[in-house]
């Protein structure tokens, strides 16, 4: 008889009333009634745990069932019995009780509420709590969303590479790639480190963004995207930054910055209805015990369009505001996550785009603007969070980004192929990059990055 | 007037007859016949080009656009007219073009057959060719094929570390990763490089495998899939081997090796119905200019099932074979490639399962058959290709896995947080690995690695 899942006894509770069913799956909770027992087990297809009911007279092998603890895995052969006026809607009355693996007294996870700290430490174990199946069920969800949110527009997915033989992308630190001995490098004449004798041949990085390589790729299919890892040796221990984290990064072409504005409002909005739809007691565990105001935040985001405003107006607005923060604020200054949140918190209450930064804040390839002091960026700026969406329509004229690059201190010719993009075809194009885990943490309550990843990498720390 | 894909119009046709229309897209290939022209144009959205037809009589800037060079990217607004009898089912008749980016006669991309070697050194460009559209297409609607066939089973996507502190993974050579000084690294007293100085305080790798790590989620999810990049600093120039691949590991609880086989037979077959069925201009291109078997093979794997055999019923038939092998077989050799493929392609004619294998030639992780000789592995084999699939079924007896670590001179420390998922609740369970540029590979004749991946990271290469 083939097993069922958990999930689908719920989904199909009423059909199969009374039928012979099999479970597998771990012991969450037991109770022992002398003649008869109670264990919550659950097999991980959803959140909810199956109630199975045991009884001494029904169980050959009682004694030993009553031993068992925590974490053991059972295969359980009984009947589905619907319950409608239990605390659960169905229950399984068990005939046969077979223990797959069993487990110990020493098991970490007893029930009690563990600190999500403790729980970094078993990085291994912690899928199998409420939080942690409910985040990392949502992130499967989201990553599907997402994928789906493109492929049914005609986007094309692009792995843009992971090893990279250029800083072209010049955004913070990188991680060296590297098969070179680490104590006995092989050296050059002078002394220097020979690259040369590097696996590819010269010094390779990890990458830090897909943006150049997907701008290619959009140049040639239209609509593309990337969804990968990405890699920054900041040395930040923030409970926003991870060393590894994943992104998506769209790219558009015959677009402009409003095509991308809509493109990223119409993304957040669908990947928050499709958790919203796939996950329901997921979010209603996170609204009780992570974020009381989590679900009246994700469906308001759902009904509300998102504000847009220029960076000029949301410093006029900063300065207006009375608000004491902690960096001050004047025109041509980065805006700090205080001023982030103010903006997206306070003033607007919803999630808005600031658009069109001064140059010299923002990165070479952005289309400048008339007015040649700003250039076509949008930041997309949720409650919670901050920064969730940084996007920019991108420079598409040879001369411009030319110069924009000689004014930088680039070396046009260590970007011909990017320059190749605007000498063959070139055209108005755009993009944006979705912090993967900024979502994850925005969509679940979650306020540290270690919690929306498996086995998080920071400063110090590749536990696993 | 809002832009419409070329797509679009192929598949509306009929009822867009007359309607105007806008398109965007480059020239693919112009004919100037002095008072009118005609343009292949395409922008991506599929495979076909759009015939233009424009006149000089009805375009007020006839004589640039008979200037310009083929690569040029253009808006064009006018009338889409159906013409069955044609060549091509559809063609738009221009009242309005425009030219939004020129390029040059030195555009690498002329109508001409290029070889591949070539293209690859225009990697940002080769994507605007049939071949690489047709691959780069196929690559991203199987990746999304893959998705969706372990979504609507349940299975909940994990995205395992990159960077891994551990060498537990023990497949083969690895990249390091790291912030040291390549030349100068800080050292210990001892004169050894001080690697607690490095970013994670530990020498650190880029990722072989996902598996262990999906080993603990499956053990609390049920079932889970990896997609994501994978590393391999192994310094061999084959056609068959990249530095940087993609991999789809899936991992299953309460299972066996049969079910495990049976799940990537399912999968195998959904990629193959779903790439046939939303890429057929793809595939009949490749069929045509590539590889004259592809449609044949593929719709072949489809309404076949794929043979099982054991290793050692294998070796007989090799023996048996007559065929003169460069590695001679016996019971206990590792198989080639020429085997594998002897077997797949000759003698079953379809992909086949290779059970059984002797343990000494296989991982640490695979449970040990009772013979005590062989282990519960599956290799799926697949005609043009070899091995596409490697799986087993993992040793879930604590006991057992310890003894078989030591024999192998493995410090079961090392793997404390794998062997608590044999001590708590351990149960039954099996996975494999795909590789995903083998099955782009299998699914459009393409035979060079680096063809099917869009920047692709070889020894000695790691350009763009």
């Amino acid at each position: 008889m083939e097993r069922s899942k958990i999930s689908e006894l719920y989904a199909r509770a009423k059909e199969m009333d009374g039928q012979k069913v099999v479970v597998g799956g771990w012991i969450r909770t037991m109770r022992d009634m002398k003649t008869f027992g109670f264990i919550e087990l659950n097999d991980g297809s959803g959140f909810k745990n199956l109630q199975v009911v045991y009884e001494s007279a029904a169980i050959a092998n009682y004694a030993e069932i009553t031993k068992q603890n925590v974490g053991a895995a059972l295969v359980i052969r009984g009947t589905l019995v619907c319950t409608p006026e239990g605390r659960q809607s169905v229950e399984v009355r068990a005939r046969e009780i077979e223990v797959e693996g069993t487990s110990t007294p020493e098991y970490p996870l007893q029930k009690k509420r563990h600190s999500v700290e403790f729980l970094r430490t078993i990085a291994h174990l912690r899928p199998r709590t409420n939080l942690f199946s409910a985040a990392f069920r949502i992130r499967s969800v989201a990553a599907f969303a997402i994928h789906t949110f493109f492929q049914e527009r005609g986007f094309v997915y692009v792995h843009t590479p992971i090893i990279t033989g250029s800083d072209a992308e010049g955004a913070g630190e990188m991680f060296r790639v590297t098969t070179l001995s680490a104590g006995d490098p092989p050296r050059k004449e002078d002394g220097s480190v020979d690259f040369g004798k590097d696996f590819f041949g010269r010094p390779t990085n990890l990458t830090v963004s897909g943006q150049l390589g997907a701008e290619s790729f959009a140049l040639a299919f239209g609509n593309v995207y990337t969804f990968g890892p990405t890699f920054r040796a900041e040395n930040s221990n923030t409970p926003r930054h991870a060393a590894e984290f994943w992104m998506i990064e769209p790219e558009i072409a015959f677009a402009d910055l409003k095509d991308d504005m809509d493109l990223a409002e119409d993304m957040i909005r669908f990947i928050i209805k499709t958790v919203l739809e796939k996950c329901p007691d997921e979010i209603q565990f996170l609204n009780a015990f992570v974020d009381k105001e989590l679900l009246e935040r994700l469906t308001g985001v759902l009904h509300s369009e998102f504000a847009r405003i220029s960076y000029t107006r949301a410093v006029e607005i900063l300065l207006g505001s009375g608000e004491k923060f902690e960096y001050p604020v004047s025109w041509g200054c980065d805006l700090q996550t205080e001023h982030e949140r103010y903006l997206t918190e306070k003033h607007f209450k919803r999630p808005v785009f600031v658009t069109d930064y001064p140059k010299e804040i923002k990165a070479f390839y952005m289309r400048l603007n008339d007015d040649g002091n700003t250039v076509a960026a949008a930041d997309l700026l949720v409650p919670g969070i901050g920064e969730i969406v940084g996007g920019s329509q991108r420079e598409e004229r040879l001369d411009v980004l030319e110069e924009r690059m000689r004014e930088l201190g680039l070396r046009p010719e260590d970007y011909w192929w990017y320059l190749d993009l605007r000498r063959y075809g070139g055209t108005r194009h755009a993009g944006f990059g979705l912090g993967f885990e900024r979502i994850i943490m925005y969509l679940t309550g979650i306020t540290n990055i270690r919690d929306v990843l498996p086995y998080p990498r920071t400063a110090g720390s590749a536990e696993f």
